[in-house]
Formats: C-alpha cells, sequence, structure tokens
C-alpha cells in the first residue's frame, strides 16, 4: 500500500491501483479512512484481483508520500537494540520499553527535504509499525493481528534538545518538521519472509552507517503492542518506531552529524529504500 | 465554546446554539473542523448574534464532552510552577520548558468516570490551552492570537509508570484512558477579567488539595507556545496542558492517592468546574 496525491494505491510490483476509483469509492481515498476500515479492504482486495488488475496503473515513484500523513498516536521506541544502548552510553531498559513521542507534524513523505535546524542532528534508521485495528489490553499472542504493514522510517533527532533539562524528555527534539520520514509503502506482514527478523540500515551520502536485524530487537513488535496497549488504546494508522540499532552519529569519534546538501538512504528488506536530502536553516 | 454529542455548540448563559444548525452547515458539527475554521466562526457569530439567539436551548450540562475529543497533538508542561517543583523535589527548568505529550486516547470529558489502573494515581489541576489557528514559529508577542480558549483539566498520573525505567520518559503514565478529563466548556481570551492571572484549583472527596494563580506559571501561555511552536507547528485543536501548582498528593506525606469511588472536582476561574469520579481496574 502506498498513498499518490494523498490517496491510497494498492502496489504491486510497478504499478498502482487507486483504491477509491477501483472500489467504486467503497473505500478510501484518505490513508486514516482506509486503515480504519483495513480489515474489510484486505478482504475486498482478495476477491477483486482481476477489478485491481484492470485499474493499475505505471507510476511515479517519486510522487509516493507518507503512507500515514498525519497519523492519530505516534509511539516510538529509545533503547530497543543492545549494541545501540551500549555505543549510547545508557543503561538497556529491561522490563518496559522506554515509550517516547514524534508529534504527528514530524511525519514525511519517503524522499524528503528537510530542514536542519542546527548542526545537531542525527539519523536513527527503523523499522516502522503501522496498526490496523485498535488494539487495547492485546497479548503479544495477538500482537501481529493489529499490524497493517511495516514501513522504513528514520528517527531524525537534535541531540541537544533531546537530551537538554533536569529531566530529559525526548519528544520535541525529534519532532521537528520533516523529522519523521516514512514509506516508500506499507507492506504487509505475510509478504515478508520472516517478518520478525527485517534487515534495515542506512547510509548518509554514500557511506553505510547502520546496519541491523529486527532479530535483535529487545522488545519485538509483538512485545512493543502488548506493552504499549496495556496503557493506551492504539489506533488505526498509529505508528510505532521500533528503536534503531548501532551506527548512530552523535555515538562516534568523531561524531557524524547531518550537513545540508547530504543525502540519507534508509532501507529495511522487503520494503525498499527511502532518501532523505537535508537544507540549511531558514532561521540562521 | 462546548460539545453536546460530540456537535459543537456555542454556549451563552444555561443555553446552547447548535453551531452546525445555527450556520446552516456553514461550521461544524465536528470540533476539530470547527477549530480549523476558528476565525471566520468567530467573526460569523459575532455577526450573527439573533441567529445564534433563535437557536438557543436549555441543555443538560451533564451531557458536555471534551471541547476537542480527539486532538492531534497535545502538549503538557511539567515542573511550571516553582512551588510544585519545590515539592516535586526536581530542579526547575530554566531556559526551556519540559514539554511532555499525553496521548491523545487520554482525553475524557468533565463529567467522566475514569478507571484507576494502580494503587499510584495522582492528580494535577491544570489550565489548558485549545490553539486556533496553526502556529508556527510564532513570537511570544503574538501567542495569544493562537489560542481558540481556555479550558480545566486534569493531568492524571500514574507516578510509578511515569518515573519508571533508566531515563523516565512521563508520556504513558498520564496517558491512561481518560487521563486528560477536559472541560466543562472552552472560554475565549476576552472574556475574562485577566488572561494571564486565572486562579486554578482542586478538591478530592470534598478536601482542597490544589490552589495556584497562572501568574505564577514559570513559562507563560504565550512563551510556551513561542517555545513549542519554535519545533513543532501547533494545528487548530492542539491543547497544551500548562502545568500543575503545589499540592499534588504524590509530595504529601503520607501520599494523598486516588481511591476508587472518590470524586476529584477541578476549577478554573471563570471557566467551571470538572467533576471526574474513579473506579477500580477491571484488570485487577
Amino acid at each position: 500500500m502506498g498513498t499518490l496525491s494523498d490517496r491510497v494505491a494498492l502496489i504491486t510490483g510497478d504499478t498502482a491501483s487507486d483504491l477509491a476509483t477501483a472500489s467504486d469509492g467503497k473505500f478510501g481515498p484518505a490513508p486514516l479512512d482506509v486503515l480504519d476500515h483495513w480489515d474489510e479492504v484486505r478482504g475486498w482486495a482478495a476477491e477483486n484481483t482481476e477489478v485491481l488488475a484492470e485499474h493499475a496503473r505505471p507510476f511515479d515513484e517519486a510522487q509516493l508520500g507518507a503512507p500515514v500523513p498525519l497519523p492519530r498516536q505516534v509511539f516510538a521506541i529509545g533503547l530497543n537494540y543492545r549494541d545501540h544502548a551500549a555505543e549510547a552510553d545508557m543503561a538497556t531498559p529491561e522490563s518496559d520499553p522506554l515509550v517516547f513521542t514524534k508529534f504527528p507534524t514530524s511525519v514525511a513523505g519517503p524522499y524528503a527535504s528537510v530542514e536542519l535546524p542546527s548542526a545537531n542532528v542525527d539519523f536513527e534508521a527503523e523499522l516502522v509499525v503501522v496498526i490496523g485495528a485498535r488494539a487495547h489490553r492485546v497479548s503479544r499472542a495477538d500482537g501481529w493481528q493489529y499490524v497493517a504493514g511495516l514501513t522504513v522510517g528514520q528517527d531524525i533527532s537534535e541531540r541537544v534538545v533531546q537530551f537538554r533539562g533536569p529531566t530529559p524528555q525526548f519528544n520535541l527534539g525529534k519532532s521537528y518538521p520533516g523529522f519523521s520520514p516514512i514509506g516508500p509503502v506499507l507492506v504487509t506482514p505475510d509478504e515478508f519472509a520472516d517478518r520478525d527478523d527485517v534487515e534495515l540500515g542506512c547510509s548518509l551520502a554514500g557511506q553505510r552507517m547502520q546496519q541491523g536485524h529486527t532479530r535483535n530487537l529487545i522488545f519485538t513488535i509483538p512485545a512493543l503492542i502488548e506493552s504499549i496497549s496495556a496503557i493506551v488504546p492504539l489506533l488505526p494508522g498509529d505508528l510505532i518506531f521500533t528503536g534503531t540499532p548501532a551506527g548512530i552519529g552523535w555515538a562516534r569519534d568523531p561524531k557524524v552529524l547531518l550537513r545540508p546538501g547530504q543525502e540519507l538512504r534508509t532501507y529495511a528488506e522487503g520494503i525498499g529504500e527511502i532518501r532523505t536530502t537535508f537544507t540549511a536553516s531558514d532561521n540562521n
């Protein structure tokens, strides 16, 4: 699933079928409306492969937007890979995940140009879960049932703002406009060779920076859904940024931080790649 | 402004005028749709006082819901009164406010019944700002222009969850269902004797617990709008919980925490009172 001009398209190979058109207005076109009826959409799509094929059109990948442009809730997990917790010199959460938010206005599409507010902005390649049904007090055994699909994301982070104050709250430093690029498409869990072990990583200006596998998550995707939904009901379209593996720029010596003009490429196996470019601040 | 059955009503004394009906479908009925056009709504209402009077009906206050039932973004401020920072034994933020989120699903109406997930749940009376226009990089001199109105709120907090983990992130412990009751109505800033000095407080089971004045805010409402909007664009309907004065239960000796069957009454001068009752957990 992807979005073209904020309309949901079902994507097969290099063609896209506009869902609202193909379903004669039954579903969509807005992503949240589609995700609010995700089970029905999936059922309809399975029964209407010929109709979808009739509506399939070649499309320009560059026109893809965020699969969910303005989610209702965004959860992001800190220190969810041991190698990253070690490089960040922080204790690993053992009994409960560390959960912060990236405010919804920070979401951007897969080929976004993002303004750098300072020279202290870092990258974090992440696999992102998109919720497909309301989930409250769900057990980890049932967790995958509430997942519409997976997408690639970056948890871009202004490190000074993230860690400022007497009791640092990570949210704001991770929520500048464009700091949560996602895409290029949402891939349903059944399409992965192993939905519990997806390779992901990123490169900056052509240099490989991060590479990891979600089999090394401390809190797995179903465990995160159990843990968060024990407190907060998850809604369709909600995002969970699942955490980043080792290799961030802030932990390197010397530090590697984002500079205007650079391109950051972030990928996950079975989904694809997002490409984020950076510009200088208008403000400085 | 209030909501009755999730429809916006303009309230004068003890009557309410359904906005969508009175405006012949021009505005509303949904709160976010109304707040997305707040300046127009205010202009229309000022020019159509007779139409609104014709549609004025007595209403049952108990039917009022949250002025914004599912906001797009919720910002909440920690340690924003010196007397509360002192009782919490935490350093006062000096240059930047401490900002966390209360996830939108935690919002409830003014007369909500809220389930207590544990015996560690505390109260925090707060004045809550409702944003009335998109605000990005706004100066504090212009801050009030982006405020639709003020309402009463409670930042209900599960203290153990709030402070758990190696790097406590406050969000989850403050986001159980019903932990963000707001209401009973939104009052526009011009209706206050002094919009920069509003008395607020709360009582639990008939005992006065908190009383404060927003003139003692460390970061004033316009300062919060300047500070947050420097990073995150504020959207119409977004909420800012502005912080709580001294008197919370967790800082008392012995601690005073919420118990099933108790009623918490929270008020702000010029707005009114919300009444929250508590029930035992279904889960225990």
